[in-house]
Parts: C-alpha cells; structure tokens; sequence
C-alpha cells in the first residue's frame, strides 16, 4: 500500500479504505510519508471529497494517533461545546461556569484566535495569571475539583491533526468539509466526553458562509460522533454581526462577567442559553429543552455560574480579583468612537471586516508570531435593526497604538450600514442537527 | 504574491496570471517554495486545469528557469521530433540520420524507458562506447559535425521541469495535461530549434489512451509552440501494438539498422516518413507532403541515412562497426518462442502488457535504480492482421535470466489474442493537428 496509490486512487474520485486511511495516517505522523504527499492527498479530498464512512476513518486514525483522555473517575456526564469560530464569540466562558455549576463535568479543549475570529485561549489569557498550558494531569484535576477545565491544544493529544493542520493551512486545503469535520472532532473525542453539542456559525464572519455549507459541516460531524458512540447534537447559530457587544479579549471577560451576573446582552444570551440546554439534555440532567432552559437559568440566578468561574481561574492559576474588579484586567490607554452619520436604523455590521479591523488593532493575530493586545477592541453600542440618530455612539474604539488608527476607523466605517428602512432583527438559532 | 494565495487561486477555479506563475516556478526552482506546496498546486491544476495562456505562460516560466541553447551559428533549420512514449517506439533513431542526411539539423534530447515504454538513450546506450551524456558544448559540436546529436536531459536546460516532474511523480499529478505539455514543450523550446514535429501516440501502449486526450495534448502542445513562434505539427499514432517488430534496446537498434538498409517493417517505415516529411515541411525544405515523402525516400535509398547514422555513432564515442556487424551489440544467452495456440489471425499484440513484460525480462526498469539488459527483448514475426497456423511463432523471446520466464510467458500469452475472424489491418496514422 503505497502512498501514491493512495492519492491516486482518491483523485480518480474512488473510495479509500479504512486501512489506506489509516496507513496515510500514521505514516504522515511518524514522517515515513513526507509533506508533499500529504499535501496531494488533501488537495485531492477537497475535489474529491471523502463519504461518511472515510470521514469516521480518517477521524478515528488522527483521534488514536495520540492519547485520549479518561475521565471515568469523575462520575458526572462529560459533555463539551465547540464553536467552529466567530467575531465576539464568547459562549464558551459563560457554558462552561454555568454547565459546570449545574452539574456537568466540561473538559474543554479551546484555541486561539484564527484569521479574523477570536480565540478562547487569547481571551482567558487577558485574565492576570491565567494559564492555558496545563498537563494533561492538572487537566483531570482541575476538572476534577471544579467540574470544568479550559486549556489549549497539547502535543499528546491528536498530534496527526496538529501536522496536518498545519500543513493544510499554507497548502491552500483548509476549507475541505471533510478535513475541517475530521480535525474537530478527532480533538473533541480525544477529550473523552460521553456528549458534545456544536456551535456551527453561519455568515459572513463565520468560515461557512453559507447555510448548505454549514449544515453540511454539522451533518458530518455529528455523523462521525455518533458513529464513534457519542450523544452529539449541532446548532446553527447567526454569525453576520458580532455576537454580543463586544470584541477583543479582556473587553469580552468584562462581558463575560456581566453576563454571569445577569446583565448579558440578549444575543449572547440566548445562544448560550440554546447551546447549554442541549448539554444538559445530551449529557441526561434533564429529559426536555424548557426544563434543561430553566437550569441554565437557575444556575446564573443563583450565583452558582459566577462562583464556579471563580473556582475554574483560581484552579488555573488567574486572578480571580477580575471578577468584582475589572480594572485588574488590561485596559487600552486610548477611546474613540464611530458615530452614526446618517438617521435611520443599523442595518449591517458586517461581523468579517469588523473582526479583522479588530485583528488590526492588536486583538487578534496578523501572523503566526504576533504578539495580541489584550487590552484592545470594539464595542458595539449599536447592534443591526437598533435605531440610531446622527451623531449616536454605534462603536467605541478602544486602542493602544494609535499608528493604525485611520485604517481601522475606515475599515469600521465600511462594515456598517445605516438604512433608512428599518431592519428586522436577525434570526440567531438557525437550525438544529438532528432536528 | 504568496503561494498559498497562488493555490488557493487555482483550487477555487481562478486563472493565473503570468506573473504569478512565474513567482511560483522560479520560487520553487531556487527551493524557497516548498515541496509540499508545490505538490498542492500541481494536483489542483490536474482538477481545474490551465487555460491556453496558462500553459504558456507555465512553459515559459520552465523554459527560462535553465538556459536555452542557441544553433544560430548552424546555417541550417534546426527542427525537432518528439514523441509521447510507446512500445517498440524507434522513430527516433530512423528519423535524426534521415533528416539530417536531408538537409535539416535535428539537436535532440530525448529520454530514458518510463514504464511499459521504451526510451531512446536506453536504445543508443546499447551501443557499445555510445555516450548520451554530452556537455551542451559537445552536444553543438556533434549537431554542428554531423546535423543531428542525440542525448539525454541535463541539468543546465529547464532545471524547473526535473524537479517538477519528480515531484509529479511521486504525488499523484503526472497525468494532468496542461502540465505534461508544459514539460515537454519546454525542453523541447530549450532546444533553440526552429520547429517541431510531435508524434501523440494513443491506444492501449501509449500514456494518452483515448483519441480524446491525444488530441487534447497535441493540440495545447501545438499552442505552446505556435506562442512562441515555432512552426509546430502533431501527428496522432496508434500506439495498440508495438510499432516494427523489435522491443527491447539492442534488438530496436538491429531493427533500425536494418530500415536504414531498406528493409524495416511497413508500419514502422511508415510512422517514420510521415513524421519526417512534416519536419521537412516544418523546417521548410520542401513545400509539400508528396515531395517530402520523396526525400525521405532517397535519403534512404542513397545509403546517405546509414551513412549518417554511422556518423552520429563515431561523433558520439560509439562503435560505428555495428552498422555491419551486428554481433559487436550485446545478444542474449537464451531464446525461446511463444507460438500461435490455435489457428486464425492475430487480433491483438496489447502494446502495455507486452511492454511491461519487456520490462520483466530486464530491457526496462521496474524502479528508477534498476540496471537495464541491454540484450533482452521481444520479436515478433507476426502482427496484428496476420494469418497463424497453430505452432507459428508469433514472437521469440530473448533473455539471460531464466527465472522470470514463466512470468514473461504468460503475461506474452495473454497480451496476445487470436481470433477465427480476420481483422483489419488497423490505422497508424490517425489525425494532424493543425489538419
């Protein structure tokens, strides 16, 4: 079985078996099948595309190309939430406290800010002392102690989707389904949950920008995990404007917070709310949505969600200080503002542009080796369909660096619109897979 | 310019521009573009293709990555024959003393066995002290000498070419049109020659195995040419039986000795003088077809080609004493026969599979570093169309080593179909393009 027998056989469009996989695979992560063979193949795939048998194949070589993880000692159900990335994504900070507290084990495997959208990694690390970086050991414990652990990708874990990934993204395959399916879940089941519901973001600042393309990421990852035996559930949510108000890293724990004290704003609430349900539903807390609804409400009236992200910093090494004093967090020395130029009502803020106008100031990263600013980043006073009058705040501008100011105001200033005709307010749960 | 942008391009379906494609080769020509990105780029042309102006632009970019060798000083036209590969394919060495004992300079470079097909510095090289690695200021000097030269590709002419085309072939993409004819058409412009005759062969022995391919690789190779200013003509071939009666690299070269002595087989004789009388069209020796047949002809008759064979072997360091003593070429230690199992007519000599047992024997290479018998091959005393006799020999099989021969034999057994019926004799020539 050589390799490019292999990748013959898949551009000619025919169907690799589990072992042609799996051989690729592995021989790709020891180094017996060099990068540019891998690189064919992926090219190929993105043509030719893989059917739901390979994809499951493909996931389950890179998942066993490294270790995965048991949490059997913790007896709660373990159940995760993955976004596949947006512009002021942030759900995963408020999930997790508020699965934690209400009695879900969420071993959650993030990562950091890629092209214009945010990272969960970035925005944790904003908070003093924070450490993402844990052993797969204090992993378990934090999770262990406190019901839920936040930490990056490691080399033990899934390291065939560490190289392949990296190989994807200067190889022009990354927008493969089958490819982008496989990397996620290999990582996710890599965590050993028994559940996971997907966030799959939808529009222009999300990676699928369109609805058939979304589902069809949704369709194949929840595919592959119930294959591999796992309650798994997809929702697509609304990513053309922002998701809450704000966008950049400390600027979100500050909303984050506010939202666990229960002034979060109405967007962000809602799809944490629907994504957190289907936790509590797949992980068997609760039989039905209104109910499991109900214990995410409870568990942020409470307090209880507040305390457990208390718990889950002090447990990684954070200052938990943030949470009743923000000015512990990094603050950007310089405010501006977008004002309305026009009566009429916010009729698009277009989520790409602005998160890479956001990646301009400092919050996110322009290449590999920049250094993000924590302290940097938008926010938005205006949301689309809210009415504004000239001279109305829709965006402060909060900056560092002011070299770069003038392209980011223009670059703001092109990624929202003002319409005269009122806008209605957009959809955010969109669909749901399996319905 | 970066690469990655160049692929994703590409994958998505855009055209190159001509300064991207030449950012691409000369960046991965000097090694500062990786293998593997390469490799990406190539398999998403083998899906999306190269317009006309792509491929042009690919083969120019291939061209000036080495230097382009310059016959001004020979007052001659400089016109070439390339051919797509086959099985017993020996125009070559007919065609270069025919032409240039006519009157054209024919600098050729030419290529070894790949595959199931036969490669004409394998055929020179069994001609004792014959050198095909000439520096390219000895290789002016022979053309210079003698009108023609032959020898094998070096590392100073399209450099880019070698190192793609290794590439393509251990990645999937050697099949990809735009990119064979870019590798061709710029080692053969590398050349400096005036104009070009290109024998497409199709069938089962050829790499192109429909009509369909053939002409679409004939008519881009014509595109390139006619680009850059070369009069270029290509001829479709059959290629479904081996062409003459010889495969194998000393017994092909008995073979063309003995066409040059008036005696070669009709079908081989005829493929030779077709090709050749379009090169002496091409390079404006004669002004049309019937007259140009005519020069080949006497250029045969006359003794001058034998005469200039002789030439080009002295020039070239090889013992001219084989022209009469074909004993001075290596011979095989053993012969045997396959003979006809059955009465009727041959319906079919399938060129690849006899090819590939040609290989087996030893007279070509089953990887890149086997060593080749130069002694080994097939006859055939009967071809497609002739009437057999059970216990007719219809090939002689010449060999040293014993212990591959009942292999060879049945892959020769079921290359070779008889049938009650009579078949026709089938076409040789097939299509010109342009018409």
């Amino acid at each position: 079985m050589d390799a490019v027998s292999i990748i013959r056989k898949k551009r000619d469009g025919h169907r690799l078996e589990a072992a042609e996989i799996d051989a690729f695979v592995s021989g790709y992560t020891r180094g017996e099948i060099p990068d540019y063979q891998a690189a064919a193949l992926a090219m190929a795939i993105c043509f030719q595309g893989l059917d739901a048998a390979e994809i499951g194949n493909l996931t389950n070589s890179i998942l066993h190309s490294g270790r995965v993880m048991d949490f059997s000692d913790i007896p709660l159900p373990k159940v995760d939430k993955h976004s596949t990335g947006g512009v002021g994504d942030k759900t995963s900070l408020i999930i997790a406290p508020v699965a934690a507290a209400a009695g879900l084990a969420v071993p959650m495997i993030s990562g950091r800010g890629l092209g214009h959208t945010g990272g969960t990694l970035d925005k944790l690390e904003s908070i003093p002392g924070f450490r993402t970086r844990l052993t797969l050991e204090e992993f378990h414990e934090v999770v262990r102690r406190t019901g839920a652990g936040l930490i990056g990708q490691t080399d033990e874990l899934a390291p065939a989707d560490r190289k392949l990934y990296a190989l994807r993204d200067v190889t022009g395959t990354v927008e493969s389904i089958p490819l982008i399916s496989a990397s996620i879940m290999s990582k996710k089941l890599a965590e050993g949950i028994d559940a996971l519901v997907l966030d799959v973001k939808v529009g222009s600042g999300a990676f699928m920008k369109t609805r058939e393309r979304a589902r069809e990421l949704g369709r194949r990852m929840v595919e592959i995990g119930t294959a591999c035996g796992k309650r798994v559930q997809a929702l697509l949510t609304a990513m053309d404007q922002p998701l809450g108000r704000t966008v950049g890293n400390a600027l979100e724990v500050i909303e984050i917070l506010e939202a666990l004290k229960g002034r979060g704003p109405a967007d962000l609430m809602e799809v944490s709310r629907e994504l957190t349900a289907r936790m509590f539903v797949l992980g068997g807390l609760d039989s039905d949505l209104e109910t499991a609804r109900k214990r995410f409400d409870s568990a942020l009236a409470s307090g209880a969600a507040l305390r457990k992200f208390a718990e889950i910093i002090r447990w990684q090494g954070g200052d938990d200080g943030v949470i009743e004093d923000y000015t512990r967090l990094p603050r950007a020395e310089h405010e501006e503002s977008i004002v309305a130029w026009d009566e009429g009502y916010v009729a698009g803020l277009e989520a790409e542009g602005l998160g890479l106008a956001a990646v301009r100031l400092g919050a996110g990263r322009e290449r590999l080796d920049s250094v993000i600013d924590p302290a940097v980043g938008l926010v938005f006073e205006k949301k689309v369909g809210d009415r504004v009058v000239t001279g109305d705040r829709i965006c402060g501008i909060y900056f560092n660096d002011r070299s770069r100011l003038d392209e980011v105001r223009a670059a703001l200033r092109s990624a929202i619109r003002i319409s005269a005709e009122p806008t209605p307010e957009p959809s955010l749960i969109l669909e749901s897979i399996p319905e």
